[in-house]
């Protein structure tokens, strides 16, 4: 067995933001209320093509013309999860990315079933959460409280190894620095800025670029990473010409649409192991 | 048959504008959850009034207070498409002008069956589509792909003159030069900025502000044409104050809010024919 | 009975400012989809932890987890009161502060019906209107003229002093000069500004603060008080630093987290009576 060649990661960061750009990938999202026009626009600003569908006799159709499905649970009622499932099992059908992310998974019944039961009848590609979100899935014993919780991440990181491979997915654990593991390679980013948890919906539109990644980008290990790069390097340049949580969200989206891979080539933060 | 005295179109902007502004139109909107934000802020912006509601047994209630209806069916599901018929049945019955959004018609089969059943069963006034939504809904071939699709306007004109006799609505197709027609006069407006395509919204936007113009103006056609060229005129401005899509989108609402009638007046770009 | 001391209403502002910055207060909204992710960012931004939770078989355990509950009662279907009443008895059971925002009350039968029955089958401890609003849910004559309309405070003290006793409630009428009362004592909150009625949701945001700020100051006329002055001097810094309703939005929130506890001690304008 030989080993895989080591990437260059800022190359590679550039690369993704460009094909985004040049594809226009189609996220079909089925997502929650709160950040349905934040996602939407964060995902213009990248390049990608949003669209939001939720109705059961609509996402089969829907998620047919779609490059990626993103399932999010936030806002989530009973004709919502069966409509994640039926967009699920046709993504899986068709051999189409689903990521998966679990807000509020530990924090009440109805959330954490609807996550597993994703997990266990669909082909989830990758699962974006905070720790506490990814443990609660995993039966590790963590608080959630509402849908900011955070165990450190680095906590995270050896029973992410062991969930992703029971799970068969790949796992993108955001924080202050983030862990990307399939159980076998695992990756920390460690772009972002803490400005980013002072707004609402930057964890769900992760998800989404990380869509959007995962259609131009066969290793989901690689999207996750170059996805998290890119959006945090993005935040960085955000914080920097805002001066609150107000102002922060138009100039993240200036900075999603705006950065060239050169600057993200130099400044993506990623490291093996 | 007398023919129709032309309309100084710059004149007629600018005082669509004016009524506007000084009556307050209630506008009722039956539209989806990524836009019900921008679109509230959006009428608000233009000086009309927006109400959002959508059960089946409060919509009779509300349209009845308002003065025109939107209907827009992006994120829809059954109960919204009932909702949408019984509103527009009672908008019909008091003679209230229906604005029909068909968001990604020809998309999926539940959202081209609504469209049409909409235009059926209830008295449309006016159809506000890019030109693959509105061809799909005429049943002309067409490749529509998620929400964002465009088969250039112009190849739309001559079946939209056709489609809008056979439907006795008013049509406007927008795109880099919007057409509006009812089918004997076509108009076109050539306001407008590539900007708005990177903002999700923009679109809906315009069928709402286009609700409140119908509102005001009893002709759909000068309606259409003076709140395309208003809106576009709005998206100019706010392009030139603006780095991104991000910050495009308050510079937008702003411009929407300040746009003096004259300088409305001088920059409309309205031609008939 | 000896009196109540004087507060320091100055003091007591910028204490709440602080408790809410310190403690983080988990805020469970059951509110409309106009306004979920403008309610979510300014709760955020004043330092509390937002969370959107609407479905009848999770509202339970979300609301065991939260320090208050508000239910807001735009874009209502039946579900949705079921859910709010759900929530509100277990909020009731559990000694949990509830705040009703009536969006629309006297406008349609539904939600004028929900809304009384939340106050009925629930221990409500302050509901946050417009004059029409609280007006029509008391049945005194008023026209509610969609989510807008405004009969003047002053008009509607007296009849809210007798409402609010009625009820057991206390009572925030919110207008160029808000009225808080619980029927004995009244007070006055004259900050704010004109520009904040030019944004959708605005009138929901302080709906969703006062709930924070109930969940840290057990008076319930000292938080909406507070609440109020603190929004409004908000509102001030953002006219101030924006050109229209458009970049009102990112300066209000920008506001909202950085006012200083000394600013707001020194612009809070309460007085009694």
């Amino acid at each position: 067995m030989t080993s895989q060649p080591a990437l260059d990661w800022n190359e590679k960061t550039a690369e993704n933001i460009q094909r985004v750009r040049a594809t226009h990938p189609l996220v079909h999202n089925i997502t929650n209320f709160v950040v349905m026009n934040f996602t939407a626009n964060i995902l213009l600003a990248a390049g990608a093509a949003p669209v939001m569908a939720h109705a059961e006799n609509e996402v089969e159709d829907m998620v047919a013309l779609a490059q990626a499905l993103v399932l999010n649970i936030g806002t989530l009622d009973d004709a919502w999860v069966n409509a994640m499932l039926r967009a699920g099992k046709k993504a899986t059908a068709l051999g189409r990315p689903i990521i998966l992310d679990p807000v509020g998974a530990g924090a009440t019944a109805l959330r954490t079933r609807a996550a597993l039961r994703i997990l266990a009848e669909t082909r989830v590609t990758l699962v974006r959460g905070n720790a506490s979100e990814i443990l609660a899935l995993g039966g590790v014993a963590a608080a959630t409280r509402g849908v900011d919780a955070g165990d450190p991440v680095d906590a995270a990181a050896e029973p992410a190894r062991r969930l992703a491979r029971e799970w068969g997915v790949t796992l993108a654990i955001t924080g202050a620095v983030d862990c990307v593991t399939d159980g076998r390679r695992t990756v920390r980013v460690a772009n972002g800025h803490p400005r980013m948890g002072g707004v609402t919906g930057t964890g769900c539109g992760i998800s989404a670029i990380a869509g959007a990644f995962v259609a131009v980008d066969a290793d989901p290990v690689s999207a996750a990473a170059t996805a998290l790069a890119y959006y945090g390097l993005a935040g960085e340049r955000a914080a920097a010409h805002s001066a609150g949580p107000g102002t922060f969200v138009p100039a993240f989206l200036d900075a999603l649409h705006g950065l060239c891979p050169e600057d993200a080539a130099r400044g993506a933060r990623i490291r093996e192991g």
